[in-house]
């Protein structure tokens, strides 16, 4: 089949990332060979507070829209958001049929309900499915990650295969019974991998992962020792963490409420599709819970990284409708920060402290109430051991986890020159076994701010940024057109600057300033442009503001010609 | 003397924070007797990612300010920000003698200098002074942290010692040789301390905070270890790490460029005092240190937060002018991230990797480049044993380090009633020998924006957070006074909301709801009146905006009459 193959025009299998690479978020890659290309994975990412107003950020798909009619499929490895929080915005873009395991499907489902998105076909795979697309062929093998129904992707190419981690560990004794395909990643490698995309995140992070059980056992010891009402706050869609709640829960005699939007929703698709295990009275509403002894309650909760908004934080700050902390109730962080979200758990953990609250938490030292959902450096090998791959790409993370993993690679025998780190956008060409980095397609940042994809850009950003730090000054001068002569104004309206009440005497300064400006202006003959009065106004105000105040707020004339 | 006393009319001790607790930053504390008032500390404190455009936050000194005759000093245990960083903008709205050690008050003079503050009156004092000041009595004792010459302060009043420890670690092995005073500390816990107000930074972390000496040695190493160039970062004011770099840096026969504003001023004013101890030809300009071999260089400079301007930011993206990272050299982080600054600090570390360095940083695994300046559980444990303090108010520190202070004074036998968690203006009042807290003062945050103090408040920030996220757009509309005839506009301008190139059709139809809304007014009659006209446009304006991008500009109506 090879050589028919290699009489065509475009035969080469080429990799790309269009997200997911140098960052952590925005999961996107591309495997294409020919007239065939599949994506695995479409995540978001959240904006750093740079990035003012701006809601998501997503990856720029132009190169998919480019060649849309060669895309066969978006194949899902899990259901977190880095990997399926941009599918209704990209699906709105170019639709794409989606594949996606049982549980991944049913998140998929909810945002697409959300966005009126009926139209996109959706296919259910298992590990043992065998999927033929054009030249490709996927197949898949179960990993384990802090959420079920993971799958690795395999995609069999005329070149060979192309195997594809998503997110794993190595939980030997997984809290779901979903054990890690450790036979079938076996003999993957041993028919030979042409090139392995494996995930980084925890690359610089020594040793071997704990097993989730850990946490359930934490959990439970903390639940029976709680002697008033427990709160605990994890991600929602651990939900093999929230299985060992419900355990806890039921053996120390407790009725579960759930709180926040997110948990709600996920313990329900969960439980709808059978990834949760518990009686049908087990979870109790508010009032029902409000009715409860104290020690007979249990309650799971959003709001672990601290959010404002969620569950936890309005608790913290006694704002919850629905529920109370009081002193001597336990609250448990499941859950550790995610790097710039530090400030606002210190912020909750001091509200739940205030409240009498015995707050379990993983601050300094280690409560055991977490583990990470990603394989440590151990794992990371023994992945590259299994697969044997002939080359690598080490995906999902930061440069210096990227970095790190390279170095594990050559550590068990991976030769460095064929390990490929690669930007988003960067292209791995493989033909005739042979692989060559050498292109370039268009990859970025889509940014969402409301309803608009990608309508808000730099200028945009750099106005928000200037008006955040010292606001604005609008000028408006009336005159009349025909004989230049000022018919009202100036007149200085601004918000966010100064406070106007204190500042009369600052802002008669730049009427009369402006006044000035426009008086020079006329006395200087008829030539004059009214452009030039902005930019002189725009000078002198601007110039005399800091002066008076170290500020630069963003000066706006505006001339109404009557 | 104090039954004297007794019969004045304000016979009673009087403690309070205008800031320090319940935050980490801004430390000033207040002890009053009667007409004799003595100010700890004039800190400032970074604003968070909320407060848009501000510069600094300080402590609201209106409670001095009211009592400005009664105000004898400012004393101030440090040179750190957070106990001197207030300085110059409290001194601008009340001046008070300050009296600081030899290094803090040179420290100080450079602020005074920046902000040309000349008749501000300096007192040196040492370990050993004694400053009656009225009723009260200033004493001090070394304390070891991470800035040379700190002191802690006891104030004889005629109710007895209070006692404040400043930010102090038991370091007994210290870097400089300024051992922390323990038989004095023991001699004033004998004499009898009424009241104790100790720091509380590192009261949630177990054990013994270790000594400077064990990062001298990691330093020691990692240059000796080093082939190519060394780049060092960590806060210019830990004068005893500066001291140990150059230290290895003479031991590796390393010549040292300083890099970074306050890294330079630091040790020129160090330097100067006979804090830090080099040869004459130590320190080289760049272009010295660019002619000498890569191996014969130590670069030490600012940045270890990630702070985006600072110099090590520079180096990592290869903007700076005056050095570079080559592959090969060694940057050692000798620092951890402060939370808040942990995104920064890994974007710096990823640039740094890609310049191919080797980056010794305390990511997840400790380096031994950085101990705590902060006592630890033991150490806070042993100043309450020397102390034995009738009374304790764990000061410094957020609520939960306060919380976990207090747990500590209750295990080394401080009644749990005679410890009081004061919020900042809650105060404390002595007298007979019996505390009382029901009384609170003025107490609060000082936004500084530029040259600004205090001018900005709620409602400006507010504006600039509504500015940052979505916006602004300005409608003008130009009517005729008399007979309410739209002589111009709609015209509308904005900024921050939408790109304006790929919105015009938006736009246009602002301008078109914008006349409806004036049109239907000018209908209903001539009694209409212009805030209507503005709170229409408002919201018509606002609504169809919302539906068509889900963004809410701030919406500024201009009516201009002519």
């Amino acid at each position: 089949m090879s050589t028919k193959k290699l009489a065509r025009n475009d035969n080469r299998l080429s990799v790309m990332a269009l997200g997911g690479v140098f960052e952590i978020g925005k999961n996107m890659y591309v495997v294409q060979y020919g007239d065939d290309l599949v994506v695995i994975d479409c995540g978001s990412k959240f904006p750093d507070e740079s990035l003012l107003g701006v809601d998501l950020i997503i990856p720029d798909i132009s190169y998919l829209q480019e060649h849309k009619d060669k895309v066969r499929a978006l194949v899902i490895t899990h259901g977190h958001e880095d990997h399926i929080g941009a599918i209704p915005y990209v699906l709105k873009q170019l639709n794409m049929p989606v594949y996606a395991s049982r549980l991944t499907l049913g998140l998929i489902r909810g945002k697409l309900k959300e966005h009126h998105l009926k139209q996109t076909v959706l296919h259910e795979i298992r590990a043992d499915s065998l999927i033929p697309l054009g030249e490709l062929t996927l197949s898949f093998f179960r990993t384990n990650h802090s959420i079920p129904d993971c799958l690795g992707v395999v995609i069999d190419t005329p070149e060979g295969k192309v195997v594809h981690t998503g997110d794993f560990k190595f939980d030997l004794s997984p809290a779901n019974g979903q054990f890690p395909d450790i036979h079938r990643m076996a003999n993957i490698g041993q028919e030979g991998v042409l090139l392995l995309l494996s995930e980084s995140t925890n690359a610089e992070r020594p040793g071997f992962t704990p097993s989730e059980r850990m946490v359930g056992e934490r959990i439970e010891e903390a639940f029976h020792r709680a002697e008033h009402k427990v709160f605990l706050t994890t991600f929602a869609s651990n939900v093999n963490r929230v299985q060992q709640v419900i355990d806890a829960a039921q053996k120390t005699n407790r009725k579960l409420l759930l709180l926040g939007r997110s948990m709600i929703n996920v313990v329900k698709v969960a439980r709808e599709l059978g990834y949760l295990n518990m009686p049908e009275d087990m979870v109790v509403e508010a009032k029902e819970a409000a009715d409860l002894p104290r020690n007979r309650v249990a309650v799971l909760c959003t709001g672990s990284q601290g959010e404002p908004v969620a569950a936890l934080a309005r608790l913290a700050s006694s704002t919850h409708p629905l529920s109370s902390i009081e002193p001597g109730d336990t609250v448990i962080f499941a859950s550790s920060p995610i790097p710039g979200n530090e400030r606002n758990v210190a912020s909750t953990l001091d509200h739940l402290y205030l409240l009498g609250a015995d707050v379990i938490h993983g601050g300094h030292t280690s409560s055991g109430m977490h583990v990470s959902g990603h394989g440590s450096q151990e794992e990371l090998k023994l992945m590259l051991t299994l697969m044997k791959p002939k080359y690598f790409v080490p995906i999902h993370g930061e440069y210096r986890m990227l970095h790190q993993h390279r170095i594990l690679a050559q550590a068990v025998g991976v030769d460095r020159d064929r390990i490929y780190i690669m930007r988003n956008g960067d292209v791995l060409d493989l033909a005739g076994g042979e692989a060559v980095q050498s292109r370039q397609v268009a990859a970025g940042n889509t940014l969402v701010d409301g309803l608009g994809i990608g309508d808000v850009g730099v200028a945009v950003l750099r106005d928000r940024k200037h008006l955040s730090e010292d606001g604005i000054l609008v000028i408006v001068i009336t005159l009349s057109r025909q004989d230049n002569i000022l018919l009202s104004g100036p007149d200085v309206i601004t918000r966010g600057f100064v406070y106007i009440k204190e500042s009369e005497g600052l802002l008669s300064e730049v009427v009369r300033l402006a006044t000035v400006t426009i008086e020079t202006l006329q006395q200087s003959g008829n030539d004059w442009k009214w452009s030039h009065l902005k930019s002189n106004i725009r000078e002198t105000v601007g110039k005399f503001l800091y002066a008076k105040t170290r500020r630069r707020p963003m000066i706006l004339p505006i001339i109404i010609d009557v």
